[in-house]
């Protein structure tokens, strides 16, 4: 279909309008489909799904380059970003939503931490097909070269295929080179945390405050999960949804007799 | 097995510290056992499950009465609130984490924007037994005279029989009177959404900003719904996974030969 008319593409992240992910990710879209970028003034990893009910928005038309494509810079979350987009910037629902490329891993618990991914699962709720690249690198000058073709490749395959209702695709690239990479696994979030661990420490008035730290530890087993992928070459998609219940617990509810 | 020992309670919330929902909540759990109260220094609603990552965290010993229990206050998310709370102030794993209770709904989508619940949620990650309650009711002087019993109730089935692992409780309670209630039921979150409407201003210095509202939309007809409970006068339990894969996905893409 989309050979006949080109798609039209909201692009996002949440490391912010300026980060070199989402560049690329303007690089490439733009050969696929007419484009329009709403994204973070400033740098907004960990949001969540937070959303701003308590303080106003505001949204800045930006000029990045001489091309002819919109790109807005948003005072809110990532998920305000594709809110706002859909409602007041858009005319027409865009026929894909891709969000990154984050700077940094957003595979299995990340998923739920991840201002990429909300922002993504965020464009599933309002019912547009989306996608969340995140490359295993979280330095700004992290080389997106090896990945490109894939990031495309699968973004295509949405366009062409759709996806079945209610799902985004959480799609994470291991930090390799090109001749390194062994292809796509459709794979299942790791049963994985973050083991925290604050580092106290004192300020110039004598108060105590804290950094959030944390140790990765993946105690899943699984050769089916995106960490097993990513640790063994592969790039992992995972099938993200956002209806979190818990349907197999339903009937263990229900003998409570509550 | 809490009949020998008492259990030890983590009370959290997004409305923050000095909410009436939560000072409800800490009445209930005093009765059941011994608690602590860690909880945003101000209102983090739709907070999802946001972090803070590039700022710092402080922690506040306060004192709301004369009662033994200990109370914080955090400068963080409810997440944040979570985590310090179990990796810095508590010297072990609590036996439960309650969270709320929330003035307003967190029944169906609303799930996945909630502070309560995302702090709920945390407490599930780290492999505590967790639950979020909501009344439907945002005003702050909301009654939570007629639920209270239920509260109980629940957080004491949930200390005696414990949760399916990955499992956390979302609770929502309909406005009604303790006549009215006509009881629980385990439901599946409502396919519901908001249907955002941006409210456009202008600034004294002229400029556009915009509010955030929007209008809640269930398109679910089924009667196995949190909405459909709620709406009918039950009281509403959800159970809620962080496992976000869409397994039933899976195959499908696997098809798509990428």
């Amino acid at each position: 279909m989309f050979t006949m008319k080109k798609p039209l593409i909201l692009i996002t992240n949440d490391d912010g309008i300026v980060a070199p992910g989402i560049r690329t990710l303007i690089e490439i879209m733009k050969e696929i489909g007419d484009i329009i970028v709403v994204a973070p003034d400033s740098p907004q990893s960990a949001m969540g799904h937070a959303i701003t009910l308590n303080n106003t928005i505001t949204i800045e038309k930006i000029h990045l380059d001489k091309e002819r494509f919109e790109v807005y810079s948003c005072s809110g979350t990532p998920v305000d970003c594709v809110k706002i987009a859909v409602h007041e910037i858009l005319k027409k629902k865009p026929d894909l939503c891709v969000s990154g490329i984050n700077h940094g891993s957003n595979s299995s618990i990340n998923v739920i931490y991840s201002g990429t991914m909300s922002a993504a699962v965020e464009a599933g709720i309002e019912g547009i097909p989306a996608i969340g690249f995140s490359l295993l690198d979280y330095s700004w000058d992290a080389n997106f070269e090896p990945i490109k073709k894939y990031v495309k490749q699968i973004a295509l395959g949405v366009l062409e295929k759709g996806l079945p209702e209610g799902v985004i695709l959480n799609v994470n690239f291991p930090k390799l080179s090109e001749e390194e990479l062994k292809g796509i696994k459709i794979c299942r979030q790791a049963k994985a945390m973050w083991q925290e661990e604050f580092d106290k420490r004192i300020n110039p008035q004598g108060k105590e405050y804290y950094w959030l730290t944390g140790k990765f530890v993946n105690q899943d087993k699984g050769t089916d999960t995106d960490e097993w992928a990513l640790a063994n070459g592969y790039i992992s998609i995972v099938p993200v949804q956002f209806d979190l219940t818990a349907h197999h617990a339903i009937q263990h509810l229900n003998a409570w007799e509550l």
